[in-house]
């Protein structure tokens, strides 16, 4: 899930806007596929194309669109292997193929095709070519899972020996939620799921907003000596700096900016912080890896190495250990020329059209009060939100829709899903933490940040997330088995 | 469900144009509700008009309407007893209302709130007006299911005390569907449902096409000697004085036509004929009533008792015969000065909004093969059917849609739904006739027409749908203690 929904309420529009002004033109081009470590495993998948209606649910609009998919099929026991189908969300879905190494290690064993199905605007499953992001209407969350059971149904029908195969779906953050509803509304196309780090209940009034940064906080707090402590001072000391030109030229100088701050910005550095705060709570992975950035082993670890000094230094000294700790996080290969505000290391996601979702179903309320988490105070304000949204695409969100059509908090009569949570990870805040019934299966893993449960193997796994991994593909095997006998 | 859809394959569409030519000007005055033995009763209820979104699934139209719903409390207990909530279907809801005493009937002994929710483009919950069959786009299934889930979400929250109510959709025929539907999409909405006489199944490659008008022909050969075959004959013989002049004049006469037919008029006299036979078949109940028409009890043994006679009469006395059993249906009050072969008498459906549904989502196949069936043989053409929709709607019918969003045969993961069908009802060919777990549940009538167990008790009921109705509030019971025991 990209970051800049991880930031409360009114600021978080300011840095939406302040992103769609900066990165509009960029957008596309920002969607090639990064070398990681576990790209150096040389996947081998074949790219395919379906032709998937535009919209499922009218009729006036006929038209199809090329959605992109990828298949591996070398361990496939054709006829009654399963499919694994990743339920492909926010970006470029060659990147999360390569970030979701669990199918690959599992594939053999479990004699699986793995298909990943790219979620619509975005990557090249683009409704409207070039000019998608003019007509976003199709973008829904409806709209990508009627994608998502429809091509199932096809494959199935269209691979020789697929009829009986039986499908899980997988995904992880909002390709899990996806996973996780495509279960719920299509149960007929999908016999379970795994939902890693899938923040359902990221929704009005069903979790408390504070949550997301209260479990940032903890991780910076549990990682170092008053680092948490200094985080949150740190932005009196950077409102002291903005107040004087030669605050501002300092600040520029020492976090070694492509631009020099000017006296509006204080928002926008701000929210490029907090920001980067939780982006790194999000990838806080016990080994070096790339998902959004190249990052050392447990990042937050030695990030905080940088903050460990007493919580009276002057704001000068604070600042100078925040920018130390900024560049683990920016430019930790050492290649960064300049550090930019308007950008935060988002991977592959497409920010634009996550954007257009957050103004329209995915409502995920984020509050701060600055006591328990380490960040400004700042309320959940959704008429302000929605006020934004409708500057900016002409929508106004609908804040219980996601509830309703979703199902809240009560979704104990659906069966087949894994809901998988990482300790460490702030969307843990949204997700289901609790086994719901002896079919609706919460595993936490306490040393785990988002979806690592989903990542390939790593000598460095914690031996949580290894055990994690063994129960979920019990838990396929016992749905498969299931399947079998009821045919 | 409109008799239109009960016509085989491209006759259906012929009977279509025919219908949308000659009904156009005289749809929205058809939607007066007719006094009946239900309405005698003198059923009280409130009105009220919901602010619905136009578009559930997509933002950029924002627009609302006003949902028609009715509700009465009189016997409601509040903060427990439940809601019965009818999911309407294709007509004005006041006719579903009156004609469900059911719910009535029940009310007091659940202690039960009942609520007639009106299903979009139908009676006076128009999404655009007078102008609403210009702007058809949102006339879907699942808009109104979605309609009915926020429609009920919020009168949980609106109304005093209703807070814990448990819901239980209640439908007949493609309410029913929508019923059962609704418990499928929004379990977390509806505790369960009764989907009577709900024919989820008819669609593509589910059930065979030629079921529907076997059973419509059983009814007439059960009813009296030589009945079914007589209208078998009859096709040959109105072929034969199609043929003349003289023949032409003498039907017109020998029926009572207000307009004089033209050799032109072949298929849609005999599709008039056609549709009149299956109505009747669906409303062949017990006692005397008036759901499409007014009837007498058992009509179906009053039409067959005009065909009672050797299978080798002359054309003019067989037509004679079916001439008279016709009137049975049009003419049993004695009140019709001429019969009108562009009317079948459909109650208060909306014919317009129902051809555009089967014209996108509701493709349900119908066939003939004139053996084990007493109509001409006509197969399924889907892409003549298509065709005419284009023609018709500038829309293409989705075959494999309803089977996708809707589970098909698949539904056996989904629960607290009970599928009632009558024995004589020729939907039945589409419902689900076998239970499918211990809480998908199949009860056959057979004594019964077209959701019988919907209506009122009658002295004339038969014990199976006396018992049928037994047996539905005590699932209603276990649905609600189960869920109270949830809480």
């Amino acid at each position: 899930m990209p970051a800049p929904l991880s930031l409360p309420g009114v600021l978080l529009i300011f840095i939406i806007i302040f992103h769609v002004e900066a990165l509009k033109p960029h957008l596309l081009g920002r969607r090639s596929v990064r070398t990681s470590s576990s790209q150096q495993r040389n996947l081998f998948y074949k790219t395919f194309y379906f032709d998937q209606q535009i919209d499922h649910f009218g009729f006036l609009e006929n038209g199809t669109f090329k959605q992109r998919y990828l298949v591996n099929d070398q361990h496939w026991h054709k006829a009654q292997g399963p499919i694994l189908f990743y339920t492909g969300n926010e970006g470029d879905i060659t990147w999360f193929c390569n970030n979701t190494g669990f199918m690959w290690d599992i594939a053999e064993e479990l004699g699986a095709m793995l298909v990943f199905a790219e979620h619509r605007y975005y990557g090249e499953s683009m409704p409207f070519g070039n000019e998608s992001y003019s007509y976003l209407n199709y973008l829904t969350s409806e709209q990508a899972l009627a994608d998502f059971a429809v091509l199932i149904k096809s494959l199935k029908k269209t691979l020789p020996r697929a009829q009986n195969s039986p499908v899980i779906a997988i995904g992880g953050s909002y390709g899990g939620m996806l996973a996780a509803w495509l279960r719920m509304k299509y149960p007929n196309v999908v016999i379970g799921a795994l939902a890693s780090s899938a923040p359902i209940w990221q929704f009005t009034d069903l979790v408390p907003c504070g949550d997301f940064y209260k479990i940032v906080t903890q991780d910076f707090a549990n990682s170092g000596i008053n680092c948490s402590k200094n985080i949150r001072r740190s932005w009196t000391a950077i409102n002291n700096l903005f107040s004087t030109a030669e605050g501002l030229q300092w600040l520029s100088k020492e976090f070694g900016l492509c631009s020099p701050l000017k006296e509006e910005d204080l928002f926008n550095f701000k929210g490029w912080l907090q920001e980067t705060w939780s982006n790194l709570a999000m990838v806080d992975y016990p080994y070096e890896a790339n998902f959004l950035q190249p990052l050392p082993r447990w990042p937050i670890k030695v990030v905080c190495m940088h903050l460990q000094f007493d919580t009276d230094v002057p704001d000068k000294q604070l600042l100078h250990g925040i920018s130390q700790a900024v560049r683990v996080y920016y430019n930790y290969t050492g290649s960064a020329v300049c550090l930019n505000v308007s950008e935060t290391a988002t991977g592959s996601l497409g920010i634009m059209g996550w954007f257009y979702q957050s103004c329209t179903e995915m409502v995920m309320p984020q509050c701060t009060d600055g006591v328990q988490d380490m960040f400004e105070p700042m309320a959940w304000n959704f008429q302000a939100y929605s006020d934004e949204c409708y500057a900016l695409f002409g929508v106004r969100p609908r804040e219980d829709w996601a509830d309703t059509v979703y199902g809240g908090k009560n979704i104990s009569s659906h069966s087949n899903i894994i809901f998988s949570n990482g300790g460490l990870d702030p969307w843990r805040s949204g997700g289901v933490t609790e086994s719901l019934s002896d079919s609706l299966i919460a595993i936490l893993i306490p040393e785990g940040s988002h979806h690592l449960d989903l990542r390939f193997n790593n000598e460095y796994d914690p031996q949580s997330v290894l055990l994690t991994r063994k129960l979920e593909v019990m838990y396929f095997k016992k749905w498969i088995k299931q399947n079998t006998s009821a045919q």
